[in-house]
C-alpha cells in the first residue's frame, strides 16, 4: 500500500493499522533526512500550508512548523489572538477565507471536540487535527507508538499502561485508539475521579493501584497534571497526586525489570514525574520530541500526494 | 504604460485610471501563476518586506503575506504588541529602524488617517498603505473592482451600491474613488446617521432604502457591521440595522435581476447579510479573497520595479 | 586567527581581543552583502536556528531574525507568551524539547542573569545571549564598538563616556567590557542612584557633570532612560533628567570639538536625547541598527563554522 486510506488525519479511530505502518515506514526515512546535516527536501515546494492555532501550543506548533519547513512547503501561520475569530467570525468563514488564499493543508488545533471533522465537511482541504479538545491528538499518539516501535522492535503485543488524567486527555484517548489498532494491550491508571466512565467499553482496564499497574506494564506513558484542574472537588491536590501516582526512581527500582517511561511534555517536575526519572535512561521523553517532527513529516506528505496538482 | 505613475500606494485617490489598468494586467499574470501547481515566482529575491501591523487584521496580512511569499521576497513581520511603540517610541524611529536594516517595501496599517502619508515623506522605502484609520485602504478597493471586472467584464459603466456604515469605512472611501476613476456610478446605502456629511461633494448620490438601491444597481458591496458601534447614541440598534439594512434571499428575489453581492470580510452571517445569501451564487465573497492576493502580488511587484538595484 | 576561542557568545567577558577582531573582519564581508542588490548568502543551509525571546524586544529581535534569513538559515521562532513556560516547565525542558528537534543555534533573551550560561553548560547546542536581565547583551557591545570602529577607524586609545542609568543596563556592562578589551577608555555619567558600586573596580570612571564628560569623550553612548523606573525613590523624575544628563544641540555646541552620538534605541525623544541631536549628522544612531545586522551575521555564522555536520 502506498496511500492513506483517509483523506484527512482527523482522528486515530479512523485509521486502519495499514494507514499506520504506511506513516511509520514514511517517518524512518524522514528521520533519516532530518538527521543528515542538509535536513531539508524539497518535495513539497507546491503546497502551501496553513498553521491555525485557536488553542495556545508550544512543541505541537514549534514540530508542525519544523516538519513542514523540511518538507520546503509554504506555510502560514494564524493564531486565535489575531484572527477574526475575536470579532465573531465564524469558524468556517475564517477557514474559507485563508483556503480562497489557495492553501492545500490546514493544520488546526481548537478547543472544541470535533472541530477538524466539521471542517472537513465544509472546505476544500487537507485537514489534520492538531488537538481537538478533550477528543483525540492523533500526531502525538503515532509520534508516541513510533516510539515504542523505535525502542522495542514493534507495538505488537507490547503491554502500556497510560497513568494520569485519563477523563480530559485527548492524548490518552488517540494512544489507546493507535495502540489497540496495532495489537499491544492497554491499561490506565489515574484517581478513579479521573478515569471516564466509558473506558471499560473501549476494552481498556482501570488499574488504580500504580505498582500494580508498572508491574504489569513494559511502557508507562505518563500523562502531564493540569495543575489548573487539581485541587477542586472530586480532585485530589497536587501533592496526595504525586504520593499516590507520582513516577520516582524508587518505584521504578523495585519492579524486577526496566520499563520505557513515556510523557508527552510540558513535565512537571515533580509531580507526575521525578527529574531523575525524566532525565534516565528508562526516559524516551526528548526521543518522542525529535520523532515527533518526522512523524508529522510524513502525515503532511502523505496527504499531499492527495492533492490535485 | 508600463510603469505606475506613484512612487507609493498611498490611496485611490493619488492614482490615474491608467494605474489600476496597469495594476490589473499584472494581477491578471499573477491570478494565473496562484493557480498553477507552483504557486511561486522568483522575482522579487532581491526585496525585503517589513509588514507593520499596528491594528490587528487578519485576512488583510495573511493576504499581503502569501503574496510576498509568492513573490520569494524576504518578509518580516512586526505587530504592535511586540514593539517598541509599548515604549512610546515614534513612528518615523520605528521605521527608520526597520529600514535600517535595509528594507525596501513596507507594508503599513495604522489607526491614524495619513500615516502612510507622513511616513512616505520621512523614510526611504516604498509604502503600502494597508488601511489607515477610517480614511483609505486601497488594495481593498483595488480587489473589490478586479473582482467586478472579473464577473462583470469591465468597470465603467456599471453601477455599484455601497450599503451599511459608510462614515467609519475606509473601505467605502477608497471603492468610491476606485470606482469614479473607473467610469462606474456609486451610490450610497446605510442610516443617515452613518452616512458622511461630505459624501455629495464626491459626487456620489445617498439612497436610504435599501430595495431602491438593490433595484438601481448592479452590484451590492455590503459592508461588515462593526458591533462595537452598534446600539451607541445616534446608531441602530443591530436588529433594527439588520431589519432596515440586512440583505437576505426575499430581497433579492424580489428584484427583477440578479445582482452580485460582495462583501470585504469578516462576515457577521444574520446580520448586514444572511448565510444563504452570502454562500449563493449570486456572491463573489470568496473571489475577492482570492483575487486578493494577485492583487497584491501586482501592487508589490510594480513598486518593486522601482526599487534601486 | 579563523575561529573563535569561546564555543557560545554568552558576554563580552568571555571573549578574546582576537575574537572581537575576527567577528569585526567577518562583518566587514557581510556589510558589504546586505548593500548588494541581493541581500543574501547561502552559507546557513544547513543551520536550523531557533530564537527564544522570553523578554519583550523589537529591534534585536528583527535583526537576528533578518541575519539569519540573509546566512539562509531556517529559523523558528518562539515568544514567552505563546510557550509552555507558562505552564511552568522549566527553562531546560523548554529549550531540551525545541533542540530535540534538531535546532544548531539558539538565540536567547531572557530576564534572569545567567539564563545563557546556565543553558550552555546543559544543552547541546550554540547559544547565543540576546540579552540577560541587567547582565550582558553582547551583540549590541559588538555592534557599538564595530559602529565606532567604522566611524573614527578604530577604537584603540579612543575615549567614550556612557551616559545614563549605568545600574539596570546590560548594554553598559557589556560595552565596558568591549571597550576596554579593545583599548578603548570608558567613563560613566548619570546620578549617582543609577551607577554601581562596583563600577570602579571594573577601572571605569563616574563623571557626574555631563558637561565635562562630553569635553572629556570622542563619543557619547546615551542610553535610554526607561520610564517605568523614573519617578520612584531614589530616582530623579524625568524631567529632571533632561536638564542634567539629556543631550541637546546647546550642550554639543559648547564644546570645543564633535563628539559622535550613538544610542542603542529606542529613542525617548526630548527625554535623554532631543531630536534635533538624533537626527544631526553627528549621530550613528542608524549606522548602529544597520551594522547590527551585520555584526549578527558574523557572530552565528562564526559559531556555526563549529557545528558539528
Amino acid at each position: 500500500m502506498s496511500e492513506l486510506s483517509v483523506e484527512h488525519l482527523l482522528g486515530i479511530k479512523y485509521l486502519k493499522e495499514t494507514d499506520i505502518d504506511l506513516i511509520f515506514r514514511t517517518a524512518d526515512h524522514f528521520k533519516e533526512v532530518i538527521n543528515r546535516p542538509i535536513k531539508k527536501v524539497p518535495s513539497l515546494r507546491d503546497i502551501t500550508i496553513a498553521n491555525l492555532f485557536f488553542e495556545n501550543s508550544t512543541r505541537t506548533k514549534l514540530s508542525f512548523e519544523l516538519a513542514e519547513k523540511r518538507l520546503s512547503a509554504d506555510v502560514i501561520n494564524f493564531s486565535a489572538g489575531q484572527s477574526s475569530v475575536k470579532k465573531g467570525e465564524t469558524l468556517i468563514d475564517t477557514v474559507n477565507n485563508i483556503l480562497a488564499m489557495k492553501v492545500d493543508i490546514v493544520v488546526m488545533r481548537h478547543a472544541s471536540v470535533g472541530a477538524g471533522v466539521f471542517l472537513s465537511k465544509h472546505v476544500d482541504a487537507k485537514i489534520i487535527n492538531a488537538g481537538d479538545g478533550t477528543h483525540e491528538h492523533p500526531t502525538q499518539a503515532l509520534l508516541d507508538s513510533y516510539s515504542i516501535r523505535e525502542k522495542l522492535g514493534s507495538v505488537k503485543g507490547k503491554k502500556i499502561v497510560i497513568v494520569g488524567d485519563i477523563l480530559h486527555s485527548r492524548v490518552a484517548l488517540s494512544n489507546i485508539f493507535a495502540l489497540q489498532l496495532q495489537g499491544a494491550k492497554v491499561k490506565v491508571c489515574g484517581p478513579t475521579t479521573l478515569i471516564p466512565k466509558y473506558i471499560s467499553s473501549l476494552g481498556v482496564e482501570v488499574e488504580t493501584n500504580l505498582k500494580k499497574a508498572l508491574e504489569w506494564c513494559d511502557v508507562a506513558n505518563v500523562l502531564r497534571v493540569q495543575n489548573e484542574r487539581m485541587d477542586l472537588k472530586y480532585f485530589p491536590s497536587t501533592r496526595e497526586y504525586t504520593q499516590l501516582f507520582g513516577i520516582n526512581q524508587e518505584i521504578l527500582d523495585s519492579l524486577d525489570k526496566k520499563i520505557v517511561i513515556m510523557h508527552p511534555g510540558p513535565i512537571n517536575r515533580g509531580v507526575e514525574i521525578t527529574s531523575e526519572v525524566a532525565d534516565s535512561n528508562q526516559s524516551i521523553i526528548l526521543n518522542q520530541v525529535e520523532n515527533g517532527v518526522a512523524v508529522r513529516m510524513a502525515v503532511i506528505y502523505l496527504l499531499a500526494q492527495q492533492v490535485k496538482r
